[in-house]
């Protein structure tokens, strides 16, 4: 059973190595504790322009040289910046590991972020800004989000339209010195590489990296409430919000299984009762979400204005019934699907250095699969029904966007 | 290095088997020749609507019980409907491989398809439909196949409002045993499978059944134009369509390099002109595309509706430039960066049955890795510009959406 080694690099990097000798690829994954809950004030979007304008120079090379520097190595790679973090991936053969991580450390320690290119960097970000108007589920997530967090975990990690407008390249550059810093930053690689060899590459190519880091606000909430945004659209977009455990409690298994009863396969609850039965929807889904410290379930669906108010009555009776508890033969199916699902994500190599990576941050260490394999073979039923009676999940944040208001949203 | 074996059971199915030892689970692919572009006249959607009707019971077990089984066996799975096929994805432990071929031979010779349930396969069908107007890249996208062919190609997959909302059971019942038959049929599977063992397994499952398939139609195009849609969007959508050569051609993989060229790394040249330069987009991309016997070259952009005629402008320069060669350097990148994704992306189980499937339904056989790596590095410099001067990247069919229409579309 494959499992991963850690080193605190001396800057306080942390780097996590899962080998897998028989790829000849590698996955890196690289977080950085530059996400818009972090973006100065009045800098809302700060994260996302930084993020675009390394791109645009660094150490010996401009634009250009750069990114025919990366493509000359065969690397595919994408970044972004979200909520908590900015995120670096990247997929590469594994003799080219020195080679890739060169790069990153010119990307990160040495980026040129010249004035000329600011303005292309701007405008790209605020086109991501404005497309989000035409993608109606992630408006009406944005704005959900927007009404559960008090904290800065409810801003849009696109940014703000007046911020993107103004922010000077020089406040850009003094925050990027402040928030680009190995103090938090986590590097994941798997694949065909050895972990000595990987902290040998990583300390070569980025141990004088320094830096203390920016850290992370408190997440402070607002009490639930139903929100509606008007728009003309086809579809009423639906979304809810219920708290949930956090990764570190300890029937955050039972929470996680339960999630799954509701909309884990094809005999789930959510996908039996709105979709399959009564026709309501297309697409509807609950997921397990969270940002560090505190952890929500999700619940979506996208239906027409005439089945809104029925689809929305249902998902919450749905979701409030699992308080009554799951079925033995619904657990069952549900540790197996879960099981199966875990395996065979477990199989990609990037996907596995994104969940280490997601672990470090979230938890501190790596789960193994054995871990979380037993953990979940732990939840019987009268242990998962324990736990969904005494957490209920009740009192949801709601939005809708569509062309009118539900019964019952403000 | 892995191969397929392949093998056409006396029924027609054709089964392609990539054994990995190594990996713990199965991938299955399993296409059937069911799409929209066989669909019956005046039944535009039949092959989305049987996709979702065949859930509802099958063998011996009704909706609930089939989709239980499914979940039991811990499968992972997926279906569509599309243009040309009807596919299932299923990716299960090795050991299950028996039981769950059964399902689906439970599905795909036994199914109930009861009346009663066929209003709520419908209402999704509608609202899958619907949905539709509120993604304007899909729906830019779905009028500009309609404009570019005159066979039943340019159907879109979701089906018509009226077909939909008329097609009666006994219809759909005589559709799915003209439809679904093995002749056209194709399964992959990868994994942790021998091919005796899958092809015993197959045999056992679906050696019994029979039918003679319903065949495609020839594809016939229009003449090139450009087409507007008037819709209150905050972003403009851009979409091209460029004749191309298809995949049995000898020149199709210059061609494939050329796609990379334009579109396939940080330093191409569509993300190099129109976003990092000039700052037009947040979204810009070309990609190979085609249906079987005609292909093409999509480019999209996403834009604002100020900067559209700039980005529509330069994306067709650049596509048109390729006419005048590809640099040295550029094809030495591009062809590292094809091969490491090639590489990389045959490490998925999921996806290498997916590229298998695809492969026997476009060119009746299966690549191997090392074949399209051989025939990769075979395209020098010369060869690629000879082929691009001789088949030059002119004569888009154009559709733009948005709030206005551009400078020279109709």
């Amino acid at each position: 059973m494959a499992f991963s080694q850690v080193e605190v690099l001396p800057n306080g990097l942390r780097l996590a190595v899962e080998e897998r000798p028989w790829t000849p690829g590698v996955a890196l994954q690289l977080l950085l504790p530059v996400g818009a809950v972090n973006d100065p004030e009045g800098m809302e979007g700060a994260a996302s322009l930084l993020e675009g304008w390394l791109w645009k120079g660094a150490g010996s090379r401009d634009a250009r040289a750069l990114a025919d520097a990366f493509d000359e190595l065969g690397v595919r790679r994408g970044s972004s910046s979200a909520l908590e973090h900015t995120t670096f991936a990247a997929q590469f053969l594994a003799d080219k590991l020195e080679a890739v991580l060169s790069l990153f450390a010119d990307l990160l320690m040495r980026p040129h972020l010249p004035t000329e290119a600011l303005e292309a960097v701007r405008q790209i970000a605020l086109q991501e800004l404005a497309s989000l108007e035409d993608q109606p589920p992630k408006k009406m997530f944005s704005a959900l989000r927007r009404a559960v967090f008090a904290s800065n975990h409810g801003r849009n990690p696109s940014g703000n339209k007046a911020h993107l407008e103004t922010m000077t390249a020089e406040a850009l550059r003094e925050d990027f010195a402040r928030r680009y810093t190995p103090q938090g930053a986590i590097v994941a690689l798997v694949g065909g590489i050895s972990f000595e060899q990987a902290k040998e590459a990583m300390q070569n190519a980025l141990g004088d990296w320094s830096g203390s880091g920016a850290g992370y606000p408190p997440v402070e909430l607002t009490p639930p409430r139903a929100i509606h945004l008007e728009q003309d659209t086809a579809q009423v977009q639906i979304g809810l919000i219920y708290p949930d455990v956090t990764i570190d409690h300890p029937e955050f298994y039972s929470a996680r299984l339960a999630s799954q009863v509701l909309s884990g396969g094809s005999s789930s609850r959510l996908f039996t009762e709105v979709r399959e039965k009564r026709g309501l929807v297309y697409s509807v889904y609950a997921a397990p979400n969270g940002v560090k410290g505190y952890s929500y379930l999700t619940a979506y669906a996208g239906t027409t204005p005439e089945r809104a108010d029925e689809t929305l009555r249902v998902m919450q009776a749905e979701i409030a019934r699992l308080s009554e508890g799951v079925r033995e033969d619904e657990l069952i199916r549900t540790k197996i699907g879960l099981r199966a699902a875990l395996v065979m994500q477990d199989e990609s190599s990037r996907s596995r250095a994104a969940s280490i990576a997601r672990d470090l941050y979230m938890l501190g260490r790596v789960r193994t699969l054995d871990e979380i394999e037993a953990q979940i073979a732990a939840v019987d039923v009268e242990r998962i029904n324990r736990h969904l009676a005494s957490h209920p999940y009740q009192n949801p944040w709601i939005a809708t966007l569509g062309p009118r208001k539900l019964a019952g949203v403000e």
